[in-house]
């Protein structure tokens, strides 16, 4: 099984580019509802919190990790991959490689949580990679609540996005990042604010491409995801709002099941 | 101690009025940062939450306890008075008392987080006092993360708090419940949007209000209360905003301290 955590729902967008990209695979999704979200709380917490929703996913079976959620990814990634004893894929690595396989005028936006830009991460990565690129960051903290709201086509929604975007539009980025679940729910408006010219790139897809070519190369490994067992989907908390989400964002059906943590 | 608990630092509006009306009372606080917010999770977790957080005030010697979380109390308040062996006073009780002292047209809105609403406890605490009053709730999720991110005076929050309240001030209400700790924080924006007649409670004030009438008739619990030690305010979760945020709206510095519940 191909193991999926998130704070809580917004990961479910990384499950739908497993069903798109690795259609045989059997998932075991976890959402952490009862302490989402991560994105306004310390790296202390966030990793702590990380850490159990993959060992869990681990107990079920999972013989691969998806660290769906950026804030977890940009905090805590280096904590998992030492601690656990199955590959980890997280979101960061992906979306830049993507990011600078796009950018032409080498001019990035990165737009997330409170947590994930304050994280630094990107910038630290980009560094690292010794090449001359600019990268302008933003925290966009009211998004998460908007999108969970379905507020996407509201005006107030726009004006939010504007006022959020509108410095970068200044700084003439070429490509944008959404690092972040929820953003590519309010795809649209972004690229409405951000301007049609500005590529924007959406980790999930970009983790999962990334998760394809490993299995492909390690037959081994692949053979023990497939057992074509139905997916399974936990999350600490529910409330009609959390099944009501989950069926729209997954396009599909989906049965929840409860887990505590802790 | 008077024992404070809140799901985040949103109870410190509770706190500042125990500073004015019961200022020789020693203060315990606890912010479940770490798990905040309540408001959108369910009843079972809530109730759970609240018991932890609750139990904690008591060990840390707490001999009365506040629930300034109107989630809470609208959800929980029940069955922590049945577990808990000290008085417990919640919110909605006394800003219903409130309410029905001020409205003179017996029309009465109420506003607060999505878990508040649902529960219906305004309605059903109404329907129980036998008096003829129309009430009209409006669940105003977005309030508190806008609170959060400090854009009170932001055009888009006028503009959400138009549209959160319009249809209220088409129902002609006279009185209006803040039932949420945040929405004090924006208590210009929505005197604006719901117009300058209808009065606004906020029950944070009243809560207070009948905790010292309480204490004046319990001279016995009053010794123990006031002891004259530093006031100790606890989260679980520590980021530099919720430093920040803490300072600003207790309006005096705090030490926060870090603890875990689980």
């Amino acid at each position: 099984m191909i193991g999926i955590f998130d704070s809580g729902i917004g990961g479910l967008t990384v499950v739908k580019e497993v069903f798109r990209q690795l259609p045989d695979y059997q998932i075991v999704y976890f959402g952490d509802t009862a302490r989402t979200p991560y994105g306004s709380k310390s790296e202390e917490t966030i990793t702590k919190y990380a850490l159990q929703d993959a060992q869990f996913l681990i107990e079920q079976g999972a013989k691969i990790i998806i660290v769906a959620c950026h804030t977890a990814s940009a905090v805590a990634a280096e904590t998992l991959k030492k601690h656990l004893h199955v590959p980890v894929f997280e979101v960061v690595t992906p979306a830049i490689n993507k990011a600078l396989a796009v950018t032409k005028k080498k001019r990035l936006g990165i737009i997330g949580t409170t947590a994930t830009i304050a994280s630094g991460i990107y910038q630290q990565r980009l560094k690292a990679t010794n090449r001359d690129i600019a990268i302008i960051t933003q925290a966009c903290p009211l998004f998460v609540p908007l999108v969970e709201e379905r507020w996407t086509k509201k005006p107030e929604t726009k004006m939010i996005a504007k006022r959020y975007l509108y410095s970068m539009t200044l700084k003439q980025i070429d490509t944008l990042v959404l690092a972040c679940t929820h953003y590519p729910l309010m795809r649209d408006v972004i690229q409405q604010k951000i301007g049609r010219r500005v590529k924007l790139v959406d980790p999930a897809a970009e983790v999962v491409a990334e998760v394809k070519r490993f299995l492909e190369a390690q037959p081994e490994i692949e053979k023990s995801l497939v057992q074509g067992e139905a997916h399974k989907f936990f999350v600490s908390d529910i409330t009609d709002k959390t099944r009501q989400s989950a069926k729209d964002w997954l396009e599909r059906p989906v049965r929840l099941e409860k887990h505590l943590l802790e």
